[in-house]
């Protein structure tokens, strides 16, 4: 049976990722794209709930039904699904994302949190990031490997409340040593601001900063992709630390309050 | 030893809710509040990386340390660390949010972005929630339960990468049933959009949706939430789906690429 691909991202449809995305969906079924207008990295889970949201039709994309968004990534999900398919696709994939979303850059990332969206919704869906931000990075091997994983996931399916974050790092094809399946390295972001003046002298600041080290962990994203593999984490939306549970029961009270 | 204590939140520093959460934090240490300028609901972990981020003092709280900031909640809470504070406070306190964070709406929620964003940088961080969107809700009893848990986790701590979400049912207090140490229930919503014409009759659509009754499990925030009870889940940012990685590890390959 014909399956229906959902194509979106967050460097907007404009950006040379999604385009290579689309290229190797097509081969799998047909495509709808809905991807935003303009570039909404690191918008998160971020949704548009106190502003109208706008859709025009995109012809970028070679005769691929196409439409341009002016909201974020998780609200392109859901205007495909509810306005635009009326249906839950087959499959989602959103990217290729310009750049690593590793570690927890995953809650920053708007590429995955529309594939976590997809999650939610209980479709199977995979975001692909490449680990180099140039607009004009070459896609040859994260290509490769997304016609090696989309089959895979269209005929296994994935667990359920689950989707897929693939990472590639910035290497050549013949240099990358292989697909793990990984966990999710806790490192994050150590920020700093530039603090600089405008032109009235007011002070505004500059969000820069440098990855930590905290997880030294040798299963996790980060160390496959240090190491030349393509990472592979599955990747849900509970936030519940399970472990924890227990620990924090002292917080439970069964009596009324006064 | 006094302990430093930021506060954030997401409805703005002009909301009700982050007033009254100030006027319990200072009860427990120097209070020193970062929150955005404006309403930044459902912008989830989106942090500014394209835009300047401008601060001003704000004179609001009585006395109280207080910034206004232009960007996210997360951004808040980099810029206080980094660039106000210039040290790790020993709590971090958002909300308290108007309208209720149980569920998935947790990946959706400012105000639990800023508490994950504090666990990450190490901090023992609690996300307040009450589950009443007016903006001049009565936080009488939110405020009653900050007051049984803040002292708790300043002396005992939480675990490591770990926040807290607590969810407070929108009942006066003698209805209150207690406490509840919960997991996140799978809950999502079931959107649709209401397709409008603007005066020019251009189409626009405006989100919206029902909560799905997915998850039936008793041991979830909702489930508590419903019968009376706070709930607080322990939150982390690891989003590793650790059950699946066995599932899925066909997707392995240890052969180079051609």
């Amino acid at each position: 049976m014909n399956k229906l691909i959902l194509v979106t991202n967050d460097d907007s449809i404009h950006s040379k990722g999604i385009g290579e995305l689309v290229s190797v969906a097509r081969l799998f079924g047909t495509v709808v794209v809905v991807a935003p207008d303009k570039p909404q990295s690191a918008m998160g889970h971020a949704i548009t709930i106190s502003n109208p949201l706008r859709i025009h039709k995109f012809s970028g994309f070679n005769g691929v039904d196409a439409y341009e968004c002016s909201g974020t990534p998780v609200d392109c999900v859901k205007l495909a699904i509810f306005e635009i398919l009326k249906r839950k696709p087959d499959l989602l994939l959103s990217g290729i994302n310009h750049g690593e979303n590793s570690s927890t850059n995953v809650l920053y990332s708007g590429t995955m949190s529309a594939a976590i969206e997809g999650a939610m919704e209980g479709i199977d869906s995979i975001g692909f990031s490449l680990s180099d931000f140039r607009p004009d990075a070459d896609f040859d091997a994260v290509k490769k490997i997304a016609k090696k994983i989309i089959p895979q996931i269209l005929k296994l399916g994935l667990p359920s409340n689950t989707c897929l974050n693939v990472n590639v790092p910035k290497l050549p094809m013949n240099k990358i040593k292989g697909i793990k399946v990984c966990s999710q390295a806790h490192n994050y972001w150590s920020d700093y601001f530039e603090a600089r003046e405008d032109q009235f002298g007011r002070p505004y600041y500059w969000l820069t900063g440098d990855f930590s080290d905290v997880d030294q962990r040798n299963n996790t994203d980060l160390y496959a992709l240090k190491n030349g593999y393509v990472s592979v984490v599955p990747t849900h939306f509970d936030l519940t630390n399970y472990t924890a549970i227990e620990t924090i029961k002292f917080l439970e009270d069964e009596r009324k309050f006064k």
